[in-house]
């Protein structure tokens, strides 16, 4: 599946003769050894070398070093270095913190810091609540991870993750002006990481629970939603399943079918698979078969995880035993958010006419989107080269603006589902069809609308309780 | 003590006659009621009437209700809103935090984000160190307090504490670029502090303690410099003794005395008394006597807290025994860090020829300064409206920006004299006088210079411990 991404960009230094077809040789070297050349810039020049800044993208390391290879067996080349720009642009962490008021002079100072800073505290001291006024936690939220299942690179430690937080942290000030800061946890003991969650809270206005491992991320997220006053959203599991729906609805539309009516298979009983299946069922699907690796999930199992003994009581109501590949036949909907190319393509013949198939697995979806598109009426994946990318960051940025905004402590099932309506509406009945479900993450409207939606409901009247 | 002050100011909207008198009316009344008025902003003006916003400074809360007063007992004068300039500017809190990177597109997002982030990952994972060259490690530090004792403030709590360490972090990008984030903690027992400091380092190149109350911040800061590989600095211990050393070497030069020769008496034995203490003397002092709300700490007398043990034995070589006003007769430097207006004229005219008085108790010093200016060669205090301003903004964002440079984990008393000299230095021999013993904090070499100090001590080998 890999084309050169501009994920692994490398810029290249080489020495070559000074001949007028040098750089259309580089250029032709990379273009051979399956790079994309991007840029190619002179640096140096002398009458008889030049030296050439050759910018590519490519898919991986061994293919980065072919690369480099095939430069260096050119006549009269020479690398000099290679630079691998994702890097680069990584020095230093991607994040700043910058006052918002000046601090040019004495009186600026008198006011921001002592003494005129001891009248703020002494609100704030006579009443707690105007910190949510008066401080960073009006727009702050934390983005806070254990490092204990981070992308697909499993569990690499929280200073491994602070890249992947701090990516998060970007996107959430770039599409919806909220503050994110990275809580990179030196630990994975439940208590522990509930402990410094609370005794943290007091500078934030929301907490996003980001790549922690399950079983572990329920406890944590549902005693942190009991013990704190602002909300808590764990990101893998009710953003994924926000996405998930709103594409589901769009797909419904496409197909010409009701969610009430059609069968749908959840491959994968992890966070993600859990939150998917409660937020489809608070949408009115009723007929949801989930399968782990050893098959359907049914009554009447030993589980030993609560999240699976939830699923076996609450899903499967024909009490279906067998493989995921007898689950799907005959299935509308499959949702996959489990591991890579675990259904082939007579799989997906074997289901209802006019099937939906989301592959989420990430990078390597559960079956190729391509073998998939030749049965299903509507295919989507999480990955951005493929048309129905979804991609938790069209949620995550205006859920948090409309808690934010909101000033709400709690997190609803219906604040979710109107949030997943909203970015399902972006998608206009005319744009709608079976490439474009899903509104792009670009769209600059989605996180202003899925904050209004949050908003709405929040403001609204006695709201019914998260699971 | 009390001048209008703009950490004090106001807004104060009024309706008044539309006469041609009406705002040197208004002015008059401010100015005969104490208040200094800044600004005066006719906002709306009909035939009749004109709405005017009369900024003003004032000194305290009782003030600005008299001056309210003031304008609306004026004829035809009614004042519609009152407006504290300092909490407007509070409005949100003093702190964004943004991205570094750009994030316009998909190949923004894939480089600083997925799939590109997942390289950087493993990187660090391979090795912990990278993420002091790849993520905000390399340049942020946390700013930690459990809200117990904040300014004079007292034990107001980490949610009223939130403005101050905003404040701090504020100043700390100003003056040096370090990235500073507030992290107050909702808990103020001292084993729980530890173990979330301890959690939450990953993200951070340091840790800056703050407002932490004696004796549990002595712990804090021992355990946490033990038992993490970042440098540990308490600002209200050490930045205070850097200060005040600082002012002390130019003071002596002043009146031509030598570090080792002097009588010092320390009035306050806390945090920045005992950190004052250890200063001074790796700085070369020898006759220290330190005097609690008891009287002078000697050797024989019972002590609980560690930190007055180590007073009692380690000061006051004469083993003199008695009260403050018998300690100061012939000392040549005074110096307070305890409360306000405990000296009169009569104890610092006690004192040897050509004393020294830091008088630097907040906002009201140990001894009015004007008073003490009959007697003592040179005065001090921690007030920006007399001369010789000891302000901790000196030192602690140079220091940081040292420790972050020089990639330490250790802080030394050779770094602590170091940044004191570096501030001493920034008054030319041909500037020092009496009134001008240290830097204006508006200096804008200083925080350089200390950071520079200080990654030369770090450079140097062998460097000897942190008391």
């Amino acid at each position: 599946m890999g084309a050169p991404s501009p994920g692994y960009s490398l810029t290249i230094r080489v020495e070559a003769p000074a001949t007028i077809t040098a750089t259309s040789e580089l250029a032709a070297a990379v273009g051979a050894a399956g790079g994309s050349v991007t840029a190619l810039d002179v640096v140096e020049s002398g009458h008889d070398n030049v030296v050439v800044d050759v910018s590519c993208n490519t898919t991986d390391t061994s293919h980065a070093e072919q690369i480099r290879g095939a430069l260096d067996d050119l006549e009269g080349v020479h690398v000099r270095k290679v630079s691998d720009r994702t890097l680069l642009m990584h020095l230093g962490g991607k994040l700043e913190i910058n006052p918002k008021v000046a601090l040019r002079n004495r009186d600026d100072l008198s006011r921001a810091y002592t003494p005129g800073v001891a009248r703020v505290c002494q609100a704030i001291a006579a009443n707690k609540d105007d910190a949510r006024r008066l401080t960073v936690k009006r727009n702050t939220i934390a983005v806070v991870s254990d490092g204990s299942a981070v992308l697909g690179l499993g569990n690499i430690g929280p200073e491994a993750a602070l890249p992947v937080m701090e990516g998060k942290a970007a996107l959430f000030k770039q599409f919806a002006g909220v503050d994110a800061w990275p809580v990179c946890l030196d630990t994975q003991d439940t208590e522990e990481i509930i402990a410094v969650v609370k005794a943290i809270a007091p500078v934030y206005g929301g907490v996003n629970l980001e790549d922690i491992a399950a079983p572990r991320c329920f406890e944590i997220e549902r005693r942190l939603r009991d013990e704190l006053d602002i909300p808590v959203f764990h990101d893998d599991q009710h953003g994924t399943a926000i996405v998930t729906l709103a594409a589901l609805v769009n797909a419904l539309k496409v197909v010409g079918k009701q969610i009430g009516d059609v069968k749908i298979v959840v491959s994968g009983v992890g966070a993600a698979g859990h939150a998917i299946i409660g937020l489809l069922q608070a949408s009115g699907a009723t007929n949801i078969v989930a399968c782990g690796r050893n098959g359907a999930i049914a009554r009447g199992q030993e589980h030993t995880d609560a999240h699976r003994v939830w699923i076996a009581e609450n899903t499967n109501p024909e009490g279906f035993t067998g493989s995921l590949h007898e689950a799907i036949v005959g299935a509308d909907v499959f949702i996959g958010v489990s591991g890579p190319n675990i259904l082939a393509e007579e799989h997906v013949a074997s289901m209802a006419k006019d099937s939906i198939v989301f592959a989420m697995a990430n990078p390597d979806p559960e079956v190729d989107p391509a073998a998939a598109g030749r049965h299903a009426a509507v295919v989507a994946t999480g990955r951005s080269d493929f048309p129905n990318q979804i991609n938790n960051v069209l949620a995550f940025p205006g859920v948090f603006r409309g808690l934010l905004d909101a000033q709400t402590s709690e997190i609803t099932d219906e604040m979710l589902v109107a949030a997943a309506e909203a970015i399902a509406s972006r998608v206009s009945d005319a744009e709608l069809n079976p490439g474009f479900i899903i509104p792009s993450v670009f769209d600059p409207k989605v996180a202003t609308e899925v904050a209004a939606a949050i908003v709405a409901v929040a403001s609204a009247p006695a709201p019914a309780t998260a699971n």
